[in-house]
């Protein structure tokens, strides 16, 4: 995974726990796409500050997941359910399925189903 | 919600954030059901810092959730697994359905699979 796409995430799950100056430099550098100058300029702060603020930020996002690993539960939920709505197109594009077949899918959806409620 | 269930939710998703103390406090109270005293002596702590240690330690992880709200979007999520598979058992049941509907019925359900990956 690209890291923006990494700390965009992680924010999105415990941005919250950031100090809204975390929070701001963050969104300002990852969401709105400025350089560290400019979000220097924007807080009246210096480039270096605005460099730590957010090394200290991505570390406490690290962290955080290190210790409660919900982006990676979140991920492979995904990617589960991703899955599963790839086979459900494949069963719908089967032609001329029996009933008897259509009931075996359809448990075997229900199966899959199940299995996303245990995490 | 019974508020001992509660907090061994919220336990799940927070409780790495916890102190090793209260952690091992909330987890002789609630997975283990021993009593104040009873931690008290195994912690050789007073009963009133077992308590005030019980107290701290659920007011962190509801802070935790007031901020994250990780716990409230699981519950909905599991909710709408749910209810996906007991409209699916509902498909099952029905006898001799037509193919043309069997079509429908399987982009109905892939419709609602796709709204889990949202959250």
């Amino acid at each position: 995974m690209f890291k923006t796409v990494e700390v965009s995430l992680l924010y999105d799950f415990y941005g919250q726990l950031l100090t809204e100056k975390q929070q701001k430099v963050l969104e300002l550098y990852y969401n709105d796409d400025l350089s560290l100058g400019e979000i220097a300029e924007i807080l009246t702060i210096t480039r270096q500050a605005v460099y730590d603020n957010i090394k200290r930020a991505e570390k406490s996002l690290y962290n955080y997941e290190n210790k409660l690993r919900l982006v990676k539960k979140f991920l492979i939920q995904n990617d589960k359910i991703r899955n599963l709505k790839n086979k459900l197109v494949h069963y719908r594009n089967e032609k001329e399925v029996s009933n008897f077949k259509m009931q075996e899918l359809l448990r075997n959806i229900e199966e899959d189903i199940e299995k996303l409620l245990i995490d």
